[in-house]
């Protein structure tokens, strides 16, 4: 058995992580910490929790739980882990972040889009950016995973392939990308108050998210070229759920079948990658409560884009359940280990 | 591996099943039956098993479904399975029936508040009402399990103990209860349309709802005398899970703790019933997705009444995870497994 | 022209008293004051009222406010307003409170479910308990209006008919309340965080809600005996409505008609008060955004109870829709000046 | 007093119509008309208006009808009201059109985009496009109002100034729509049922909505060249609301202060299109309940692009709203009567 230890599991993120890790077949968790609520009972913090977890939170003690488990999840808002872990606690144990500590290649575009200093950086070299279909022989051998964002995870995947294949105008792409409330985690936030988000929709960080930078480092990871997108994204009104819309020029007049082939020969072994029927749109509540990435697009031939469609649910493929995927990667299980659930409808 | 075949695979009770079924470490599913969508690949009506269950789906020929399965769960409006079900099926296989028509004892019963005449009312009396909590020991014997309704599972295991137990005056219930709109099923109508349910609430069948013998048969069955109770059912904008508030007036003073002690008494090896710590009270979200029924009461001392709340989510408990929990408890599983899953949140 | 000012302007209550007020052919909002955004602009911190109100906010300085308008509301947290106002303050302007400080008469009864003392007992005496429809002849003649409670408002026009005319069990009366998420205010907290409370649903403060002994005086009030019930309020996964469902023991046998009859004479000239058509209940979604109160009754044959159902829109009839109908009344204007709209749907 | 008609008044916009028009101080509702509810008292279809408007609806004669009104709403699905009217029509009343069918200034486009032939060719050139900011002076002295698409108003009102002052690259605009499922209608629809909507987000009609042509016809009509955009639908789960995020690359570099100028040349008269505050963004929430559209930009500095964001209320600037608008223009009224209302929230 794998155990494991959890720093930050009283977010959201961090409480989807319990309860997966506590259905793992092949993991136990260890250890739960969180600063907000130590000594407290896991179950008074998410009664869902109730007579399943009542174990108590500990501190963020990072050096003393190192040393007690074979890995690390850190779910912690940013610049946060790259101040606690060091080569020393790598030494004791392999980390999974959550957060966005180490998923940037380049310092200077970290502290530029995050506006803090990292704490760390001698260790963002030793980091792998852990979006499985693409790293997976790297993270396979590495002690520090930088687990991708929900918005990047979804990004990435829905356009790889074209940016790959080198389909479409590097230049032209667009991301539209639309979230549940979840993705804004536990925080009392006026924004995020029942009456304030319900029966709304907003674009926020319009031409600033964070995620950004991430999409563009590992498009362009995947050509010869820089990548820059706009990326807008959209508070909708539901809690769980990932949908996003890009666009792109195509390089040339191509058939839909086409372009589906080079989809299905990237990701023809791709468990967690569901390429939909021609006509059949990616919808959020398809991808609820499961690690599926679902993708489609459609052609615009008057204007000649693609129009690329992805979805997945935040705290699974976007957070959770990927950190589990990479888990499942490094200690060799078969990698859909505790992550074969059907997603649940109407939920 | 138990072979399972679903009639009424489309519905949503039929496919929370189909998903717990397919989930299920014990069971496969050999036939999936629907009138409506024969002929149609599953997972072009459940866009959730897009790659997971592409089955077609078979006519509803009962007769020789029931020849190559071990268990028949039948999904379908009430007075269909009475006119499907024989002797000569129950033969065949063993039946799990989620509608109403063998729920009640009482012929006239059941054709007064359904308004139909019964199919088989032979069978009726070899049926066994499957609220497992209370009737493991008949249901581990039958061939015809009736599988209660969603508002009576929830409201039959809140009031037993104080029923039971003689604490209450058996005049005074009131069962005001709550459900998502998954409640409703799928079938198109302007009620669950969505702008017409979304940001409203109402009560509908108001004294008239057709879980209301059933509750007074089990709870009468619990004591001595003949109860009656007044059942109001209201519509809440959610997908899922019921809440019910129900009301008794005491039969004499009595403390948190005297009557905390009876329920504890009652429920103490139930896996899937939790008793929530004094001053926390149910709420439809900590259950959702899972088989659990949460629990807890308040005296409201100045009118010596009891206020029970009880929440579970629909589907599961309510439906098709109570279905399963019969079938194990008829194959001697253990009677949690395939139901072990921890609640998910926020979802 | 009225003059009117709002103190606690940026509550939702003020707000849709703002509203209300700005839209009243016959009054104009002098002041508006806040202690959290006071020196901000009141579009900045409503974004419906850009470039329509840019006023900005003063500071609470109710002396001052006081001489400068004919009728000042205050819309702040129990246990304030009682301290601002005095007998000065009531020489120089009509007072009509939305908080709950002048609802009861009964000091110590205050104390004991407020838990706090009261900051002008002298003036409990003075104040008018609101309610409309039972109040108007003594509205008119005061000074000091205590607005009603919104779920007490609903709950006593639904009940009071029954209760003066001796219909049922004085002891029998049970109140079972669904409020959608406004009713919690605007203050940030966990329980109305959107993803605590979206897709959910659970009571609260059972047994113990404060607007239960305003219900008590109110319907006691009516009657020659002292009234106690249980009321049980719930939270509703929705902006606005409250609905209430409350059941009594009929004192004999009665059909649809008598009771209808009793209720036709209670509120034939009531203009916001629609009794509905047989067998057509209240929907909160009927009356969103205006200032009517939606009833109708079944009669539970087997039980020999009634259920009547309530619907309003918390923060109009509820809250600042009856605060302006007060203040038509005070000042002779036709009672429905400005609260002539037609509910909104679907919205 | 106008005396007015509406044809299809128990669809959604239909009965917005009525709502708005009902409280218009200038106009009386002479007729309404259905030919699924004839015969029908109108508040049996929409209990909001129980006890205020009980008129009977009338079958969809429109010869009949237009003899007696004023100005004749028709608020039916396309291809219809173009089979209905006539020139002789048009000799006894004004006609606005909340259809399609008028819309198009090319037949063939309409032809093909609605795949329906038109019934009153003839007519087209006739018909203006009543998009009011853009068209108040023909629609001044038109007998046949084609009232725009929702998505419409929303996009050409936002894009407008950049295309008319030339400022972006005409093939890049790209808009992504967000729409309220009010902008579905009432007819029943799996797509609409609450559970299958409820708490998820999909796209629809991708690269082919028919709002598309009506967009690039008026957006090419104020500047020199033919336009053409990709439009992308988005169906959000509320009940109203539109929110537009469009994109375009900008000619060359701009500040935020050079465009805002170039919006506020063209929209300083514009009483229902508020410019927000830089920094502040459109929610459709801040519109709900009224005939406003807001409007902001962000330059993407990074891909000098521009994001345009702009927010409706589907059923009124969308439909209802901007039909009233055009009446008022044609009548002479002040353009904002009956429409001067305050946004509500939180609803």
């Amino acid at each position: 058995m794998i155990k494991a230890g959890i720093i930050g599991a009283t977010g959201y993120a961090g409480q989807e992580l319990m309860r997966l890790l506590m259905q793992h077949p092949e993991c136990e968790v260890e250890v739960i910490s969180s600063r907000t609520y130590k000594n407290t009972n896991y179950d008074q913090v998410y009664g869902n929790f109730m007579g399943i977890a009542s174990d108590k939170l500990v501190d963020e003690e990072i050096d003393e739980i190192s040393k007690k488990v074979d890995v690390l999840f850190i779910a912690l808002p940013h610049g946060i882990a790259s101040n606690k872990i060091s080569s020393k606690i790598l030494e004791n144990t392999k980390i999974i972040d959550l957060g966005a500590d180490y998923r940037l290649n380049d310092l200077s575009v970290y502290e530029k889009w995050y506006g803090v200093s990292h704490g760390s950086p001698e260790l963002i070299e030793e980091a792998v950016y852990g979006l499985c279909e693409l790293k997976r022989q790297d993270v396979k051998k590495s002690n520090l995973i930088a687990n991708p964002g929900c918005y990047t995870t979804c990004s990435i995947l829905s356009l790889m392939p074209l940016v790959k294949n080198n389909l479409i105008d590097k230049g032209s792409i667009i991301v539209d990308a639309k979230s549940g409330v979840t993705g804004a985690g536990r925080a009392l936030n006026l924004g995020t108050h029942y009456t304030e988000c319900n029966e709304s929709i907003k674009a926020y960080k319009i031409a600033s998210h964070r995620h950004t930078p991430e999409i563009e480092q590992e498009l362009s990871g995947v050509t010869d070229s820089s990548i820059s997108i706009s990326f807008t994204p959209h508070l909708i009104p539901m809690n769980r759920g990932i949908l996003i819309t890009a666009y792109a020029s195509l390089n040339k007049k191509y058939t839909y079948e086409d372009i589906k082939e080079v989809y299905e020969e990237c990701y023809k072994d791709e468990q967690f990658i569901r390429l939909l029927p021609e006509g059949v749109f990616p919808e959020t509540k398809w991808v609820k409560g499961s690690n599926y990435c679902d993708i489609n697009f459609q052609i615009d031939e008057r204007t000649n884009r693609i129009i690329v469609l992805g979805a997945i649910d935040n705290l699974i493929k976007g957070a959770a359940g990927q950190a589990v995927q990479n888990m499942n990667i490094i200690f060799g299980l078969k990698e859909s280990t505790g992550l074969e659930v059907i997603p649940a409808f109407p939920i």
